[in-house]
């Protein structure tokens, strides 16, 4: 998508701080972390929301999940541990229209809404 | 698991307000809803987080995601808006320990963490 800013961060086009990449998935810091941790996990595939995520997206989903395990483990939370969210339009504050997963840790959290 | 409640309500030991059910995945109202919405999305399989969703669950991953779709046309999220969350161990206030996909959604949302 040629105005999507995470596809811009993919293609390299707009620079990020990098935790994980494979063929299908990019991980990176969010620029506005509100947690100590706050790792942004997308595949690499323009996505809107999990709404998209059709069977035919069998693999890329565990590919996500794999990613996501892989990126907790490296930023040492898995046993501490996180929250997973992602967000899906409005009434939830989707600002970017990429499917992307948070990973927030690294504290005790607060609520979730 | 036997002391697990979630486990519980999957065997019909503890009641449930029921809202989505297939061979692996169940789905149901959260009793202390923290949005209008408030549904969890559980695989009828005991494992503690995703942590515990290996490659070996594939099939159970794709099937959760097409039960949080499902659920959130159902319950008429989708197109206002939900966040999905599920939270990993301490640092994110874990209660039960059978990996659980809350969908809210129903109101704008607050933050996330």
């Amino acid at each position: 998508m040629q105005d999507c800013i995470f596809c811009k961060i993919v293609h390299g086009e707009i620079p990020s701080t990098k935790v994980y990449e494979d063929a299908m998935i990019m991980a990176f810091q969010d620029i506005q972390p509100q947690a100590p941790t706050h790792i942004l996990v997308i595949p690499k595939k323009h996505l809107r929301s999990v709404m998209d995520l059709s069977v035919a997206y069998a693999e890329l989903i565990n590919r996500v999940f794999a990613a996501i395990r892989a990126v907790a483990k490296e930023q040492g939370v898995s046993e501490t541990g996180f929250r997973l969210v992602t967000n899906t339009e409005a009434d939830a504050g989707q600002v970017v229209h990429h499917l992307h997963f948070h990973v927030l840790g690294g504290a005790k959290l607060g609520q979730m809404a």
